[in-house]
């Protein structure tokens, strides 16, 4: 098996930081394939890495080892976890990072690093992403087992991921993210919807807008006009036709979205 | 030879979306090797696309694979080709976003993607690119031959792609694209001026303003100063040293560009 | 060994430029690792450069090859430049930008790039990073010897690095750089500071602001204050917790710090 580590970061592109993690790395394990998820997660946003997480990772080949770094307790009590969720590996501050994943399939494994051994001599206090996660991440990559890393733990931190609610013939749910397009990414699931993706009465309602309908394919509707349709991750999406939704209606993370039929 | 598949896309850099297409690609051939060419096209600009495609790979090993995903007309009647242009391969959706290229190069191949056993077993509406296009790049990436793609196109969709035109000692020409520095890199190529490089009373005009001389490097002239040369793709460039033409002219793509001498 | 060869430039993320240096060291050694560090230093901005690559080259295997394009005077009379540093090799622009690594560790070896046989055929006046430096890296990941790129050179030019100043219990220095997150990164290591990082009555000044004590993570204050500690790279860190020091302080690099105690 070629070994895969994933890296999702706030260090933004052309940070140093990544640089350094992956030298560390490549030091352990020359031969690892790194692969960058993101580095555009906004500072701080431990959320938005969630999302970035569960939306990319689980594409990816069994076994692979995803390294998140979004982590603004770096230093204080706040544990670092290996966690093992479906077939993919996962390092990353326990903050939450990790709960969008865990939300949707239950982890089989959580460990906390505890293991100082396998860390660089020296460990920062402001930088475990260079000091712990990459040498763990590579020692992982190399075969190293699980168990080595630290003690079990019963559960990671969990955020609280609202989830769309249906009354009769009506879904409630909110805006989860939204993408370079400026669509606006819901919580509201395919199967949420039930046979409303396929009434033509179906009306979505989002920032004092209402659209009528859903749409198959972006380019359904013409230029310029709001569209809503259900997107390649399974998730209802607001979008404007060669447009940005989220310019367009002024909304953002966590902004209300009813359907009805 | 060691397989090398590149990628081209509007998504933005750090979009889950290229992850999902790379994880994909792992999955079916663990040992590709992947090249980011640019996530930064802007949304929906197949011009854009084309240019950053015609620059990029024709400095890539014979047979690397280049995968463009800027596809505003996802999910509709627009085809999706392989195209063999040049010693390089091609997938992408058929909107123009080869049409620069095979402008340059006439395709020696065309194929339309229609073999879906080769695809992932779901094929969203929204997502062509992970869904048909990364697999099959992996698929000619372990050996697949192009043939068993779909069937074979006489030819792909051209854009309009103007000319300079020549007449006497002038050439009229436009700004093809702008680069990072603000150059402005026009359509005019360095044979197209023929013997006016080396005159020194070549004048250039752009938006308003007129150039005096080509210049053999940037910093030719001073600081600040609007300088005009061959850039290193062949074409005439319009610069400021040390500074952005594009902030300084407030011209953009398309903006004519006249030479005289 | 599993030769790397990084890259740093001033290109932009997704530049067709960058692609172009990858396209030609691929074509020379297909096998080599490829590993991005920065694309987003500032235009032009050596300085910049020079932090990025001091910051991030020493955390990469012995021999690994650095490549750092920022050359605003491409093409002029300044020379390009092999350098073993540390246990590090680079390849730049002799125009400064390998001069904070220099003035860190002494170059144990100089060479000028002459040899033009084991360049491009075809060298532009304007993109040295592809025609030269990426040749000439791929040909080193090969196991060409430095000895034949060209002739030993004494020394590379140096730029002023200002060093912090202490007198008694103050240490004057200025702001080096800043990440992402806006942390203000300062000149000042933690050894010149000696026993003060220890005092509680240490003051911090910055921007006409004044900081008590010196803190060991980021979140020991609370959100949006301004806070002080030594960061990842062991030199003293102004920040804002979850948030901007440079956007709060309207500083800038160069700014002044002074440190009492």
């Amino acid at each position: 098996m070629s070994a895969i580590i994933t890296l999702t970061t706030d260090f933004g592109s052309g940070s140093p930081y990544v640089a350094a993690m992956k030298g560390v790395m490549l030091g352990i394990h020359p031969a690892v394939r790194l692969v960058d998820i993101s580095h555009e997660v906004g500072p701080q946003d431990v959320r938005h890495g969630a999302v970035v997480l569960a939306e990319a990772t689980p594409w990816f080949p069994a076994g692979a080892i995803h390294v998140g770094v979004i982590d603004p307790g770096v230093g204080t009590a706040r544990k670092l976890i290996y966690a093992r969720i479906g077939d993919q590996q996962y390092l990353a501050p326990d903050n939450g990072l990790l709960s969008l994943l865990a939300q949707r399939h239950k982890p089989a494994r959580i460990v906390e690093l505890a293991n100082a051994e396998i860390w660089l001599p020296e460990v920062s206090r402001t930088f475990h992403g260079r000091d712990i996660l990459a040498p763990v991440a590579a020692q992982l990559s190399l075969g190293l087992e699980s168990e080595r890393l630290g003690p079990a733990l019963h559960e990671l931190l969990m955020l609280d991921w609202p989830e769309p609610r249906r009354s009769g013939n009506r879904v409630d749910g909110t805006v989860r993210w939204i993408d370079r397009f400026g669509n606006l990414i819901t919580n509201i699931g395919a199967a949420q919807l039930g046979d409303a993706e396929k009434m033509p009465a179906v009306r979505i309602q989002c920032a004092g807008r209402e659209i009528a309908g859903l749409a198959q394919v972006y380019s359904e509707r013409k230029p310029g006009e709001l569209t809503a349709l259900i997107g390649s991750s399974g998730y209802l999406e607001i979008a404007v036709v060669n447009g940005s939704a989220a310019g367009m209606l002024k909304a953002g993370v966590g902004a209300p979205i009813v359907v009805e039929w």
